[in-house]
């Protein structure tokens, strides 16, 4: 049994399953600033890097706490306290972005689309145009609310062209979407180590242009957020500045070991693509629909409209679930009854059809009919 | 052999060596809001309150990233923008709370003793009393540059007399030493996951005094540190506002659990005080010196003077150890050469005795004699 041993099977957005073997690679203590643990710091930053498909003009900055520290960490040290951003929203992660950015006093304004639409290209170029003041463009690539893949490579084209700098979002896309610089030129990527990596949860990371980050020092808004200072210690002596979360790098570097092993990138992406096909044309059988056009349809997570008949109660359905030993995801959407179920982790084909029996089970289990849907 | 199976033995101030069972608690996954992962999230919170020996005016707030994230957390978000805080400095840890201040722009005033010098309460009522625009006193109580033990119950009861507020870095203390609100009156005390309690790093948590919380919305420099916005989302609903360090949270709980099995605060306390005092006398019987005066001496980490040998360098001295197994910390006082020693975790005596052995072992490879120091 799964569930015994290591918890239900999770399809949510984060945390995710982890493989055993990544889950064993915390059976050990390290020292922090002990030599072993900077040589991890330093593999698993360069691994980083490489994924990342960036040159020698990089650096792989970690960053403690959940991935919304590291957007912050980035934010607040890659926008200057003189600067302005352009923040691009279509959800919960876009809006939160903004948030930040209110709080730590730094000017912006907000380009905002309907939850299952993405923003264009020519739409930033536009925005751009109109306001010589923005100096930084915010952008999420998956934006998790919906599962709404935003344009990242138009978008970016959008951003160099008139001059700005941008700063992307690409938590549930880091290690599945190419996000090389030559495609989507930027200044930061950042990312977490519990989503496509594979990795456990409680710490960030920032793939960010070193000549970005040259510029940054002083303009951290946060002592522990500062994104400069911790890279300035890191190429000091290869220490993190503050206690980092040991047994979580431990557990990443096999996540990387896995990763690579699989066959990086392309492979990883398409078992994500299979286990999204599996779950999407499963649950259309069973008469769901889906609320993001197929096209812009990341390989991450999938948001489901919930059923017109009055039996379907989203509390019952996840707990008749969560019995079967699967967790799904609550809906986040503003104006629509949804819920989401995720295709990232350590899961496959097998979990994906065990979870469409399920919830066939709970359907009828609920006296949930979907004609009427 | 310890070595191979679950790293070093380390001899530090945190991260520090946890429990083989605190590490087995990590070999499961759990979804970030499930109702699993809520029921450990409360359970955690509720067995810190009662360590902390605090009644239902106080709340525990756990937070993301080291035990510094959590100081910046309550430091932003207790002492207003319109406050001034008097930060208590003898070493690195009170040095770093005026720099956070600092950085997020809070007014702030320094009182400075020498790094083995511990403020008194008489002299800290004596600053309060010249400059009554002092909101906040925020004081260190065992400050590891030194392992000093910071007479924190007087300091409490000057703070509390002239009517501001105490927010306490009780890093290093919290689980050992006596802080309830009858000896210690304070608005918030903060600990980390990974010292007295002897689970993994990835976490800190605030005990806060509810009136305070409840005035502070608003006040924070930051999203992610916004302590108060923390507390509100998981009273609302049982979940962090942000993907939560799952593994480390159940490694907590375990440790908690471990803690208890072990006798609570007194039967820690008296186990690292063994300790402390298996390696001060070793260490003087070898012929090495301490810096802090015994009566200040915190059972958690001490400062020895270098030897005055030239065959004596640190780093060799470091390196011999580390081959044998064992991990020690390097010195952080500012006016003398020295290096620490770390007596918590889950060690005790014959671990005590193996350094103790391991340093005898390495004087004489290295040649250093310490007749002359």
């Amino acid at each position: 049994m799964h569930e015994d041993e290591e918890g239900p099977w999770l399809f949510t957005p984060g945390p995710i399953n982890t493989a055993r073997r990544t889950k064993e690679a915390m059976l050990r203590d390290f020292g922090s600033r002990d030599a072993d643990f900077v040589a991890l710091t330093g593999h698993v930053c360069a691994r980083l890097l490489a994924v990342a498909g960036v040159g020698p003009d990089f650096a792989c900055v970690p960053i403690q706490g959940s991935g919304t520290f590291a957007v912050e960490a980035a934010l607040g040290t890659l926008v200057p306290p003189d600067g302005k951003a352009l923040v691009l929203v279509n959800g919960v992660y876009g809006r939160r972005i903004a948030r930040m950015c209110e709080i730590a006093g730094r000017n912006f304004k907000v380009f905002e689309t309907e939850e299952t639409v993405a923003p264009s290209g020519a739409q930033v170029a536009a925005v751009l145009a109109s306001d010589p003041a923005v100096t930084h463009v915010a952008a999420v690539h998956c934006e998790t609310t919906s599962g709404i893949l935003n344009p990242i490579e138009e978008i970016a084209a959008a951003v160099a062209r008139s001059g700005r700098r941008l700063l992307v979002d690409a938590m549930s896309t880091f290690g599945i979407l190419p996000l090389s610089p030559d495609r989507v030129p930027c200044d930061a990527l950042v990312a977490s180590s519990n989503k496509c990596l594979e990795g456990v949860p409680g710490m960030g990371f920032v793939v960010v242009r070193l000549a970005a980050l040259e510029e940054s020092a002083g303009n951290a808004h946060s002592l522990a957020l500062d994104l400069h200072d911790q890279w300035r210690f890191l190429e000091k002596t290869g220490q993190w500045r503050f206690t980092p979360p040991t047994h979580v790098m431990a557990a990443l570097d096999a996540a990387l070991a896995a990763y690579e092993a699989e066959g990086g990138r392309q492979a990883r992406l398409a078992r994500y693509r299979r286990n999204c096909e599996t779950l999407v044309s499963g649950m259309r059988a069973l008469g769901f629909r889906t609320l993001v056009p197929d096209p812009l349809q990341a390989p991450v997570i999938v948001t489901f409209a919930c059923p017109a008949d009055p039996n379907f109660r989203f509390e019952d359905f996840y707990a008749a679930l969560r019995r079967r030993g699967f967790v799904i995801y609550p809906g986040k959407l503003t104006k629509a009854e949804t819920f989401r179920v995720g295709c990232i982790g350590a899961i496959g084909t097998a979990q994906m059809q065990g979870l469409i029996e399920a919830v066939r089970e709970t359907l009828a289990e609920l006296g949930v009919s979907l004609a009427a849907s």
